[in-house]
């Protein structure tokens, strides 16, 4: 079968491999959508994850179900579904204590495109399908559902990590696909206030149209000072961050109020430490708690987003800028994704 | 100074009585809207909290501070306020406890005619000014800004209790003004689908406006059997509970999942036992868990919730079918909420 | 291979089978310890989930793998494990929402001598052996060792439920085998006042040696009114409910303070209802919060019981009144704990 | 009155001052026993809340009440009473919110000697009476009294904060006094094994009496490779940081596991980051929860943590390694707590 791959570490191209073998509980699947994500950008080419060779890549799909393995209950080929793309091992001791997406060791729930071949091929590996696939509602878009595998359970996890309640005043930093799903869940969370820190016009007015209340351009000013500003001296209750780097929670924990929570779903790439400061975090008495958490994956975790979107209480599909079609589509999605033109949130390729 | 009180169980009249004194942590406020509850005719006509004699009616109030003590720092004469219908003492036990609500006793947060003379007056009494009373944002409606009090802060303790979760399908039993405000917050809170049990047309109405998916009207079957048909036999994650008697738990528990939570802010007024069948409750081992509690007041909940209103994630003043004008308004608000004729939700009296 | 089983309700008798066949994610064990458990009395004697027939009893072992499935990647023959009672399928939506007992139904995660032949055999079948066995320690006491199944994950789930605190006082409502871990998990859990209640005097000697501070014998008086003199008119923080019958609620209610806990692990074998009363419950309102819950079973429960037997927090082989040898020792063992002498605690059998 | 301040950074002495004003929620405690703290040392040697001119010093005492204010309803002159180092504002929308230590600001509920005068004096006023006093027990031994102000409840503080569960196997760095409560705080709170991180003897040795199962000396070898050789690579489940500087979290997420937390109770008094390093949590998505706060303070926590005392539960009298007679005595306790011999652990000064 064909692949669009990471040959090594800068380079990508399409490769030939053979369709995966399907275990006990496992399922085949090709997909009818895809889409690349930032972390493919990293891994290819910042060496996120470390070196790979002819690693297909891509970890958001939906697809129809090819083949099952003797031990899979719900599932059967020609099945269509939602595939997260975290795919623990349900029965390890990780997913036992709440944990599933460190099963196997510290991020090692996230397969696809890590430890193993991705989606961005003729056909992809599920293991667990009962564990990990979720049916694909009767008439769901399909922009919307690509967007299950990856940018709503991140975004609203980090809104989960930060224990938004009602009335809360929330700061979401960072409103690129993931940070604006994070706007969409503190709205459908409880917040009052929310103040989306960014810079790019479409994804303002997304979020806006998500539930922001205000955008905080950090071209505009520092945006500790603006929001300070306008919580008249309080900070907010909680923050979510979906962007950004180390030096990002050192404005955090600045505008957060004592008792605040910092909920951080960005991977951090770089930098030796997270810097906190000492003196802002109340000498390390100040109660502002800091989480940060690979989303959780798998089928429930689908099944309940996927209710968000038939009840229209989310609009995922509206982060769609780009469709491209055909598995060959996948490629230039993925260029797009490295050169982001001020034009793009997501792309998404239909086949 | 003048005021509408319950006489003797099931009399109501104008009284006479001296304006209330001011303790050095306390406020008195005059009215500048109320509105009656449900409560009030409990109270009256079936003698609920057992009798009690020329006591000033009415919890539900927002005001302007005519007199504070000496002890109070936030709040000044002119100050025109939110009040809200629990009012703990936050320095109890119970407070330190986290249930400021029974502060002094089970329920004993609610002081307003009960303990105390109530807000149907010209002026009325609050404890602990500083902890108790919210300043009235500026442009808040009144209709809005009365909510406050009691039906916004009752509605959302409902959902708060059923630990309602991104995703989760949620029965909302009892769609009065304060069931209204438990489907607003469901919404708000991540709820998928969002079954309304009621019947009246202008109620079942708002709660679709305020995000109710289904009304399940139980004059047209058994409501158990409506909800599991929705819910494909799965029953759903959460219930509110604003609505029926004790024999309301008992359906209750047989449409819940297990690991599901029931949160009842409604008051049961009659009966010996709350009935919890034994087999569906998976005899006492399936994790259906029964919670139910008066609303938290004070001014953290006020603000909070003022914030909600301010920011348009929720409309309290649809609520609101009557009007009535000036102090005497509410009497024949109060005879409405006794009469409820088909078209009422919940009267205003503006002042 | 040799069984000793449920033949009908009221029944028992010694059966031969087949060995049961091992799936690929499965274990066949062999055990060298077993205890009976009150459960299979209510199977046998009470029909209390229904007619079975030749269905092999117990869920309470220790034993030595001699069968893995090609999945299983931690366990292989030689090894001697814990086993715990509930055996989940961890892939299940019930087990991702994080309530495993109840994947595939209500209850269902109790599969041993319900949905399947039980471990009172010379073999028994294990699913998923790498989520539901563990490593029995080095040196561990075989007689600790088989209260990991069931007796010390039950009483510490109900201490769980109740959710104790530092400087709680808690009553614990019977004190068979299972109250007995629920005292000992109190005390370690940070309990102040345990109340312990029960009338036997083993039994009561084990709970002030497991830390009760008081022992409150229903034979000397009403259970409410000791506690409330005990406690100065407050009632307790928390309560667990570990024996007793749908009316026990009744009381645990009247004694708990608003604001607090019941966490019941008591199978309820009989009644249409449990009753709340609902005064005391404060008309629905009064915070008194009731759950109840079969324990979680799995490797993770086990491993970290284990680990607090291993360094000496809880002495559950302290429990065991009465020793057999060999697997013919069932029989007796389950005889003994059906006519209950007031010397039995918990009978083990060695194999 | 005679009291022993800071009279400046460095400086500290005898001063005359007049005994304090009582308010109408208010206390004036004259002190039975008191204590030193370390932070009183950094208060006055290393100015960390700044410059304070003639303070009076110290914030741990038992007293006996000499007044009350008019509407003081529970304590009366005479009582004997424990006194809470932490002395919030109750009714302040912090403690609204669950965080009555950041009343008035963050870190503000802390009042003696850092925003009026302490307690190292013949008289000391208490804010808030019946929020924040509690009845001495009949019979409770002094030195042990005295602990309940500030030892127990900040060592205690840490391992809520750090969420220990049933079997968690727990760090615990630094075991002065307050670590050492952590240490007895986490062994009724269910840890499994507890290592307790230090190098004086005397602490080493209470620290296995009070429940570690493990002493890590850091001057032994490095305290991340050290816990992960005793947990064979797996890191422990939680960490409460009782002691060190900015750099110890680095350790200790090095040594925790995903899933993990850390409760931080020490002060930092210096450093301008406190370091997380990125890899090892986890690039941001390890969910490695940091922590960390100042103890809740006030009567509930007091008498709760009396009843430990009074139940066996805890033997705090045993910090106490230096005992010295009349007000005069906090002089040398104080120097002694600066000078710190390795037979110190906690002085007390007898009244």
């Amino acid at each position: 079968m064909k692949g669009f791959a990471m040959l090594s570490i800068g380079q990508t191209g399409w490769i030939e491999k053979d369709i995966p073998a399907c275990g006990p509980m496992d399922a085949i699947v090709k997909p009818i959508a895809l889409a690349p994500c930032t972390s493919d950008i990293h891994t290819v080419w910042a060496g996120a994850i470390g070196d790979r060779h002819n690693m297909i890549l891509g970890h958001e799909a939906v697809g129809e179900v090819v083949e099952v393995g003797k031990e899979v209950r719900d599932f059967k080929p020609g099945d269509r579904v939602l595939v997260s793309a975290i795919t623990p091992d349900w029965n390890s001791i990780a997913a036992q204590e709440g944990y599933p997406m460190h099963s196997g060791g510290m991020l090692s729930g996230w397969k696809f495109s890590n430890f193993k071949d991705g989606v961005f091929a003729e056909y992809f590996h599920v293991n667990d399908a009962d564990g990990n696939l979720a049916l694909l509602p009767e008439g769901m878009d399909l922009a919307a559902a690509a967007m299950i595998s990856d940018m709503i359970p991140t975004g609203f996890h980090g809104v989960e990590l930060a224990d938004v309640q009602f009335g809360d005043n929330v700061a979401v930093i960072g409103i690129g696909p993931v940070g604006l799903m994070s706007v969409a869940a503190a709205a459908i969370r409880g917040a009052a206030n929310i103040y989306a820190v960014g810079s790019r016009k479409n994804c303002s007015d997304l979020a806006l149209e998500f539930g922001a209340t205000d955008v905080i351009n950090y071209r505009e000013g520092d945006i500790v000072e603006q929001i300070m500003e306008k919580t008249k001296g309080q900070g907010v209750d909680k923050i979510v961050i979906a962007g950004g780097d180390v030096d990002t929670f050192d404005q955090a924990i600045r505008m957060l109020r004592p008792g605040g929570v910092i909920g951080n779903v960005n991977y951090l790439g770089e930098g030796d430490f997270v810097k906190i400061p000492r003196g802002d975090w109340g000498c390390g008495m100040g109660h502002k708690t800091i989480r940060g958490g690979l989303m959780p994956g798998g089928r429930l975790r689908s099944e309940k987003l996927a209710r968000l979107v038939m009840t229209g209480r989310i609009h995922p599909e509206k982060l769609i800028t780009h469709t491209f079609q055909g598995l060959e589509g996948v490629e230039p999605a993925l260029m797009l994704m490295k050169d982001k033109p001020r034009d793009l949130i997501k792309p998404l390729v239909l086949l």
